[in-house]
């Protein structure tokens, strides 16, 4: 592979590509892909030498890696190709437009690696609390984090409340809204935060363990902003955000301005699988734009999503990725209770355990089922 | 179908769905699709009557549309579900939520139709300008407008706009960025946008055509907004804006906020079509969002639409929708300048074409090539 000076640019961006193709067509696909992804013209108006060397993407790599035996199948090939950073000037929507903005239009390539710079990397501020950041706000390092999120919608801001009190007398680590919960008339926002806060404080003053409250800012463009200063006046633990329905770098925004821990919940994100792996756009992309906890399906929950997806995600949170810190996985999606030790086997400490309904419906004293979890999880 | 009024809730969204299920499993599949979009509990926990009225999503309609007698292959069926519009609270991030958020997640389910309700559409402003608004402002009637794009990328500030004195000059109608010029330092936004403004305003000035100019203001949170207001009291024409990279709802608030034409770019759009379908994404979706100009793939360019999506999509940006306002169909993605007198035939005069490299290429004098499309335009 070529190195990331070896064309007078000081540093690129590595994407690896999985392609269907013939033999006759690769070359000719990744060529495509390098000048759709950059100038966008035929290659006759790009020919000026400077614009060659430091604009458009190179194919440094092409190598195939399955054979299909079938005359009308096409192969799989993996391409890798190198962007320089300075096109991507350093923000989040370019590199979204980059690496598979106009391609995702086209059919039978995926974006399956991204391998950035540490320059490009020292751009961005990543998780602001991190794995680290996180356990020090709650207190609690020898075990993985028990979380649950008020539901259903349609229940009063009392009502939830109701729950979150109940929640933290069991010493529950965080309490976050269903990600459906917005400024609905029938539970407004800023009424569920106070009663919500305002529970989990009593509780608090009982229990004496810290309980994190990640209320859903995902809303209007208006809105987001206004609720989220308001409630961190307020004396949330974070915020819940669906960063791709609101925009990858609005969540990145948040991030950078808030200063409170940011939970990203992958509403719609399943679109961009068939584009872009769910490790990419779970694990990279996440930590990127700031979020320090990921929601995400589990495995053998409601939602098709393999053990094998589930290990690359939790690996992408936690890798080396420049000086950014480490961004826990939250696994969800119709948890079990009676699975948080096989989860933690497989998860390992650092891993927040979003559970829901199975915890909600374990028993008549809600507080206990929480107590009860939290056991589980503090043995082998 | 049920009507609007069956269960107390005054009014709803139905959402038509593409399910690939067996007889046996279609009903829970759409049942189940009623309660994760909108409770997200087990049934047990959403048995409250007033849930079940006012928020759980209804299966109104289950019809089979494809059976496949291969026994391991499943059926296609057609699923419409409604949902109380207030779950929905009027913003487009819930609405994205609610049709598609968790569910995009799981597989076989897909988004082919959306109907609002006219209280729902009475929120949104939809497109400012619309198709009569943005004739007006440059004062053509009798035919499709021409646009195009400077680019390519990594020519300068001054390259750029010696381009877009050249096009104007012709005559042409809308100038926008190339959807990957940013912020960069060898083309820096402000200084790009002064140079094409002032070499524009130089040729208005000889021909007296109004030329519109769309700078693309996709960049980070920060900067977008900040080069909009810029951008606008220097006398931009309108902007372009990549929706789904800095979120459907961003461009709503700039479209709201700005006063002046929107042009929506598909960029990483295509990744949605997995999911709903692209005259949702491209026409629907767009005109609630506020865009007055959508730039999608035409069929036979280089990317692989159909006639048949083509169709589909300009029809959905025209069609009746409360009172929002029609936008401009602007297929692109390699039209040839040649295809002028059949893509009117297609999209009659009510469409904005695109053109890019082939306008750059088929002659050597860039004004007399503007004047040569619009000469065929006006042909019948």
């Amino acid at each position: 592979m070529t190195t990331p000076n070896n064309r007078g640019v000081t540093l690129n961006l590595f994407v690896t590509y999985q392609i269907e193709a013939s033999c006759e067509t690769i070359q000719e696909i990744a060529d495509d892909i390098c000048i759709e992804q950059t100038v966008e013209v035929v290659r006759q108006l790009a020919q000026d030498s400077w614009i060659q060397e430091n604009i458009l993407g190179r194919a440094e790599e092409i190598s195939l890696i399955e054979t299909t035996h079938h005359p009308s199948s096409n192969n799989i090939y993996k391409v890798i190709i190198s962007y320089p950073d300075k096109i991507i000037d350093y923000q989040l929507p370019q590199l979204l437009s980059v690496i598979y903005g106009n391609i995702s239009l086209k059919s039978g390539i995926r974006v399956v690696g991204l391998e950035f710079s540490s320059d490009f990397l020292s751009h961005f501020s990543g998780p602001g609390f991190g794995v680290d950041g996180i356990r020090q706000l709650i207190a609690v390092e020898n075990r993985p984090l028990l979380a649950t999120a008020l539901k259903p919608m349609g229940k009063t801001s009392q009502e939830l409340a109701g729950l979150a009190y109940k929640l933290a007398l069991g010493g529950i680590d965080i309490i976050k809204d269903d990600h459906g919960l917005v400024d609905h008339s029938f539970c407004p926002f800023k009424e569920r935060v106070q009663e919500c806060l305002s529970a989990i404080s009593k509780a608090e003053g009982k229990t004496g363990k810290r309980v994190l409250y990640f209320p859903n800012i995902t809303d209007s463009y208006e809105k987001m902003w206004e609720h989220a200063q308001w409630a961190k006046d307020l004396g949330v633990g974070g915020f819940l955000v669906s960063p791709l329905i609101v925009g990858l770098d609005t969540m990145r925004y948040l991030a950078d301005n808030l200063g409170l821990p940011i939970m990203a919940h992958p509403a719609l994100m399943g679109t961009l699988f068939s584009g872009i792996s769910a490790e990419i756009v779970l694990g990279d992309l996440m930590r990127l734009a700031g979020a320090d906890m990921v929601v995400y399906p589990n495995y053998g929950g409601r939602f098709p999503f393999t053990e094998e997806i589930c290990q690359k995600i939790g690996h992408a949170l936690k890798k080396g990725m420049g000086r950014l810190k480490t961004a826990f996985p939250v696994p969800a999606g119709g948890i079990d209770v009676k699975s948080i030790k096989i989860l933690k086997q497989f998860y390992g400490n650092d891993a927040v355990f979003l559970i829901g309904s199975s915890l909600y419906v374990c028993s008549s004293n809600l507080a206990a089922s929480v107590e009860d979890c939290i056991q589980a999880m503090l043995e082998i």
